[in-house]
């Protein structure tokens, strides 16, 4: 078997050490006191750095980039060596050089592969199960990177280069991110969540609290979370298809699909994956909500006051076929938009969706999705019904949020059957297929 | 670092030189205007073809085939350099030959090998996160297939051999696919509930027309659907066990595994998953329709009648216990049957059904299958109760639907317990063992 | 192309040689009667085992071990050939030595490799669709097993090198296993279970049948179902972040991170993704018994009831807007936590957990889990309410279900508030960075 050299006996050290010796490697550590270190693996040696250092050609530098300094005296035994850096910075920028490009810098004689730092200790001691887990790896050296890619592979895991050790700073900056591309996204859905609070909360609560007298601020927990929620869903789910629909009208009106889209539009579009499984996560809390109507309180409250008044009051109520179709409708529709969200969320799980050929993929995502954009809507018209036309729905001349949310998926939908119809749809296709 | 070539400048060829950039490639683009193209990444070189052809190996051709002729003055350059065939039909059948084999009748000198095809550029560009999807290859020169899966596995794809050339019209094939293996289960699915929504249209709806006067049409969309969905979902949920049943007994009857299962049978079994998820998707819909059944209208309007009535006419109703007990009996069953649909469903997504060894995947698709069967058809019996033996149910002389429906899975249940009686269950062991 | 011999025409035989073909490798297959073997695929050869043998240098042993004495003869012919062993056994320590061990003893001239033997034949046969699933190999000859991964490779496997042979006991086990990580958990659901269904059964129903003589046992199937799943959700949702709690406590008290946790702590920290998956199970059921209280039979006789005695007797009663802030709060409270959980489970999936970055995941897993169990006892409190200073509440002296389970997620959560407070957070940080 071959050996590896690992310099530091820590978290990361002892993790690596194991996971080599399981996948069949001789292990030699380099510690500072070689004999007091008690945790490590039985079947490995350790030794001095200069000594461990000698028996190998691959050197992992298991260490804090702050103690780096230790290597300097060491340069002679490590030249020609391939030095492995592993290290992570607390927060970006923290140096001014990438942690490798300052390793090299101080091992000049050595090659210096960047790799193996977007893993976690903890991981990789006990998750032998995710062998599709990526390792980025970067250096000058072809046959270093070559070397260490033959290691991960060998641990398991598919190593992917990327480039020369210029691209250092680029990976230790991986396991810094959290979550990048659901920024946007989530401030939009933050956005849209307080502003629709605030204007729900003055048009429902307040307004009645000035013009009734009644405190029904206790409606905020569900009654207006229930308005939030559908509203901010409805209104990123056409988000989602908008920038699709602004591509294609502008290069209809470009004639040519070989002119980059504005930037401000491609960064829309790489971001319509979140947003749409934002407007899921909403559109769940809404389904949720809404299925929870009956247990409360207050319903139950109102229909036995309702039952006890007509009694009282010996009332009679006409069933309303209208009334029960429009109900009946607005659920089913609701329903089976829900289920196709639902499924929309299922193909975007990556272990789905790579499953897919691309058509078949963007036949759910596309047509799927705009159809579930139509029956969401459908869903909310219906529950507006005639409200449109009442003038006691505009408190204080406002319309009601439902109204306002139906603006946006309207033009869009209305947008997507312009591109539909036959000349302009031959358009279009003729444009994409580069034929000017 | 090594050079490769891309012949055509459009979206297909720009997306890959990026990627072959980023890999660390050297890239020259081939191109009719070499000067006039302006989204090309800055680091790659664009010349005319013939330049373009003599700097690399290896020759990307991200050109549509109706425009494969400009290759052929070509011809010279293009000798002894691999050739990779990137292009994609509208539809099949299009063309008498695969394009790989036109292009290599074009350029015999050359060793063309299909290949890249089944992505699209879009996710070429925007996608790095999903290494593991797959790349198929196929051409005559097993040298050429293996440059050409080097860069593969470099560009961190997984690349498949898929052999020798006359395998393209397949690859070929791949991207124009629509969901091959779900169209029988969705053809079942939409007869299934095509023909039930009309037996039921008749019996509930038009009956109740003809024979009371009463027009109930606004059931369809909530009552009506209601039924469909879960008798569709039991139905295509029992189909779904069938096959294995009958697979057992034709073994036993044959006395041996190793003779092939009829066709139909052997298809019927190939598209089990799909009509198991088909059938979870009938079941959650069902779920749903339930869930909202408070919230109707129709069902509130009733409720506050029935009290109405009730004080109006003074009668009183007393607490039958056995109601409650089957009601809560029948909800309960329900509740855990689809608790263990929904477990069959998630262990079918292919990054967890990758992480149970075969034995954990068949014990939880095959023995908690069988007990959510159990448990869905227990639910609906109990749901019907005593009502199978009044009259008053079979309106026109028909069964309802639930009665229908249990037919089936009561046979499946039948024959299984049948199977699992020890000495059956032997007899089939040590045949599946190969001592006949 | 490369010629690879099979010997055993059955199942997997069979499966095998499909696979191989199918990925361009010429296959000849050993049989003992070459010439009546009717399924196997046209284009492999079937000659008799000696024939085979010499045509090939790569021979996979598709045979039961109970049949391998067939090979003693053979030796000859099988010397410095690479044999794999498929086999499996029915149940574990079935024989004294692993069944490639016997096979190098029996054929000492070959070199045995272990591998392939966690693919199901009707797997091999039917999915091609899953090509990062795992073969893991072992053996004593690095060529051989070399020569064994390439053809794993080309299958559209990955293989994993898994050390010498004497680990081959280890690779027949995993077909063996069913859920040994589970295990434990479910234990411990289960237990939970039992005890709080009796705890229970007696505090509710016994005892009312007891004092008042009322038989309300149909309460078990889904009222006392409605208690038992969330008490046993919470709790094991608690069990699942106290040991990381009960972990840091050791590093303050130990003052270093480079000690061993104790053994049942260890365990314990392996356990808790399977721990918080059951209890999101629990959770899920929870939900699904709260949304059908509306439809069953109990809860609309109740509630018809009411409003009768209401009118009967003239009462009248009054909105109670604390009953009504209270109930819709903790409504609100349980959506959201269970919105949160459900999160967490996707984020647990394999496919979704590999796009994640460790810092991504420890986020979701550990801050938004946390919040979840605050939302979730917060929900519990809130539905308790004021009950808790109730001396009717006391059955028997004994406290509701709730209230116990309110215990532990109540010490976790106040531990963990201790442990972020900033002084007690600065010195486990430096703790955890090796600053001792
Ligand atoms: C629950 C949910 C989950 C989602 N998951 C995902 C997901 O996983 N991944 C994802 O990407 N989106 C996802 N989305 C967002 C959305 O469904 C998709 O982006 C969808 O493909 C958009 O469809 P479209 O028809 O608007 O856009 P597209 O079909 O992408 O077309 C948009 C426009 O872009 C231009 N365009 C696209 N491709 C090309 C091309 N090759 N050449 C030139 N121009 C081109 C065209 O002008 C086209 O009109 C999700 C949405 C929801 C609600
Ligand atoms: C929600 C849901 C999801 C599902 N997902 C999947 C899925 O992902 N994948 C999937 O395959 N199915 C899926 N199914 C379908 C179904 O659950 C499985 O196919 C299940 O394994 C069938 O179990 P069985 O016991 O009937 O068949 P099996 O255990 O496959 O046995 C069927 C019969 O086939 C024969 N047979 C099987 N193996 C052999 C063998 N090695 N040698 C000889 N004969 C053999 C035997 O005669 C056996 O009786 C799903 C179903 C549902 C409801
Ligand atoms: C629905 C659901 C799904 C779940 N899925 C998963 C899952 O997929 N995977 C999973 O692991 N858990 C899963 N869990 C369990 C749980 O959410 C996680 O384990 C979570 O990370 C625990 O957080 P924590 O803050 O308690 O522990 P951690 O953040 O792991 O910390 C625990 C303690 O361990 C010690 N420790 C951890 N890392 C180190 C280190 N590098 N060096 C020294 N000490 C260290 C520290 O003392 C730390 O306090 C799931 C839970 C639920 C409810
Ligand atoms: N832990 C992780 O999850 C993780 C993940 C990715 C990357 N990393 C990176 O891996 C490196 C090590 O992390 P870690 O968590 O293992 O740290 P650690 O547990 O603190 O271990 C660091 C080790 O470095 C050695 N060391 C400390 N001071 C030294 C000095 N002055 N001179 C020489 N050697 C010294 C020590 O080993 P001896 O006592 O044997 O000399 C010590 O055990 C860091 O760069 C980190 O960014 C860690
Ligand atoms: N787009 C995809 O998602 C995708 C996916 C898989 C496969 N493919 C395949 O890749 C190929 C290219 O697709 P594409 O979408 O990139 O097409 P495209 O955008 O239309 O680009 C085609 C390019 O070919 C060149 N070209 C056009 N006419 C030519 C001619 N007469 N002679 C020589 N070169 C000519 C042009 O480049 P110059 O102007 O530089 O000469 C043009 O940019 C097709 O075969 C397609 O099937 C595409
Ligand atoms: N089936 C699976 O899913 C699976 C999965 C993993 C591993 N395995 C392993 O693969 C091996 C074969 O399993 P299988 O399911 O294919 O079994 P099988 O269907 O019973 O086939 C066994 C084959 O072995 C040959 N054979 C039987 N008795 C023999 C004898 N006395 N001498 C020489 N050859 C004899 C026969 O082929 P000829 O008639 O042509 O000689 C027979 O077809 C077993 O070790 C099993 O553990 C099977
Ligand atoms: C209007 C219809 C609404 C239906 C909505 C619902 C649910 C499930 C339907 C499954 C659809 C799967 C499409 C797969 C596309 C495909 O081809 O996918 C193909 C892939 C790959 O298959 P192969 O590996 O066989 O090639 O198959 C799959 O990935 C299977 C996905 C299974 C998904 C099940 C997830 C269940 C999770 C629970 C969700 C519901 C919870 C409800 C709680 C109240
Ligand atoms: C009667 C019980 C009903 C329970 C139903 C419910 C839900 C979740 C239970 C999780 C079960 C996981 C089984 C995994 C099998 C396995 O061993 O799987 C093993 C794998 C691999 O694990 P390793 O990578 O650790 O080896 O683990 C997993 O894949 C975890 C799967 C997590 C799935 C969570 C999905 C949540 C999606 C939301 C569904 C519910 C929505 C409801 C909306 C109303
Ligand atoms: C309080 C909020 C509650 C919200 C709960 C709900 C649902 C869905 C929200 C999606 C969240 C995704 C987080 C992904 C993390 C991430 O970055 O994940 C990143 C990954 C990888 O992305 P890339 O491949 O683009 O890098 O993306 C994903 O994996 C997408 C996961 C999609 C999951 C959808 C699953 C839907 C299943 C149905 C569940 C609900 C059923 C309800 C029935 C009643
Ligand atoms: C199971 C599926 C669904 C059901 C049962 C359902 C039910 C309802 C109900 C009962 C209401 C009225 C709420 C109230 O009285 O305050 C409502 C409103 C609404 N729903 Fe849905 N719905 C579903 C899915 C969806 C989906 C997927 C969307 C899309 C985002 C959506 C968007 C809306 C909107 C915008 C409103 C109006 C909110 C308001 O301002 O009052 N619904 N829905
Ligand atoms: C959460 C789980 C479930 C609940 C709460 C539930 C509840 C119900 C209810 C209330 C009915 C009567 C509907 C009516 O009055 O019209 C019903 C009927 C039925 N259910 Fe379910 N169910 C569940 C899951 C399932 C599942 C998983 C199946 C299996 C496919 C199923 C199959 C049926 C069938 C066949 C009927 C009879 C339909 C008919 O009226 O003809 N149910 N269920
Ligand atoms: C959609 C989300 C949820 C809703 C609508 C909900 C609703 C309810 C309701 C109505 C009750 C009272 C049940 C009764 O009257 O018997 C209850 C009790 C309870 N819930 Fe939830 N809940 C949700 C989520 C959760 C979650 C995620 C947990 C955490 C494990 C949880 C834990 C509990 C506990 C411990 C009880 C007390 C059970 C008892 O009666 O002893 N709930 N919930």
């Amino acid at each position: 078997y071959e050996r590896v050299c690992v310099f530091g006996t820590g978290d990361m050290g002892r993790s690596l050490g194991l996971r080599l010796l399981q996948a069949g490697y001789g292990v030699v550590f380099g510690s500072r006191r070689p004999h007091s270190s008690s945790l490590l693996p039985h079947r490995a040696q350790v030794l001095g750095h200069a000594a461990a250092a000698q028996s190998a050609h691959l050197i992992f530098i298991a260490v804090q980039r702050e103690h780096y300094d230790f290597l300097v005296p060491l340069a002679n035994q490590l030249k020609g060596k391939v030095l492995v850096d592993l290290s992570n910075n607390l927060r970006k920028n923290q140096y001014p050089e990438a942690n490798a490009e300052y390793l090299q810098s101080l091992v000049p004689g050595a090659e210096v592969v960047k790799g193996f730092n977007t893993l976690s200790a903890w991981a990789l001691q006990n998750g032998p199960s995710d062998a599709n887990r990526q390792v980025y790896i970067c250096g000058e050296s072809a046959e270093a990177k070559q070397a260490v890619m033959a290691v991960a592979t060998k641990l398991g895991f598919s190593a992917l280069d990327r480039g020369s050790l210029s691209a250092a700073w680029e990976l230790e900056d991986f396991p810094l991110q959290l979550f990048p591309q659901w920024r946007l996204p989530l401030r939009i859905a933050i956005g849209l969540c307080a502003a629709f609070f605030f204007y729900l909360l003055i048009r429902d609560i307040i307004y009645s609290y000035i013009t009734q007298g009644k405190d029904i601020s206790f409606r905020i927990m569900v009654s207006l979370a229930n308005k939030v929620c559908p509203i901010v869903s409805l209104i990123m789910l056409s988000l989602c298809y908008l920038p699709g629909v602004l591509a294609s009208f502008l290069q209809l009106y470009r004639g040519t699909k070989y002119r980059r889209f504005p930037d401000w539009l491609d960064r829309w579009m790489l971001c319509r994956k979140q947003l749409g499984l934002l407007a899921l996560g909403f559109a769940f809390l809404h389904v949720l909500y809404t299925l929870i109507i009956p247990i409360r309180y207050y319903v139950r409250f109102k229909s036995t006051e309702r039952t006890v008044s007509l009694i009282r009051e010996n009332r009679t109520t006409e069933f309303d076929t209208t009334m029960a179709w429009r109900g009946d409708s607005y659920l089913s529709l609701g329903i089976l938009g829900f289920g196709l969200y639902v499924l929309l969320g299922i193909t975007s799980l990556p272990s789905v969706s790579n499953a897919l050929s691309w058509r078949e993929f963007s036949f759910v995502q596309s047509k799927l999705g705009h159809l579930t954009l139509l029956l969401c809507t459908a869903h909310t018209y219906l529950y507006g019904w005639n409200k449109f036309l009442r003038s006691s729905t505009y408190k204080w001349y406002t319309p009601p949020g439902y109204m306002l949310c139906l603006v946006l998926p309207s033009v869009v939908l209305l947008l997507k059957l312009l591109l539909i119809t036959p000349c302009v749809d031959r358009t279009i296709t003729r444009i994409r297929q580069g034929w000017e």
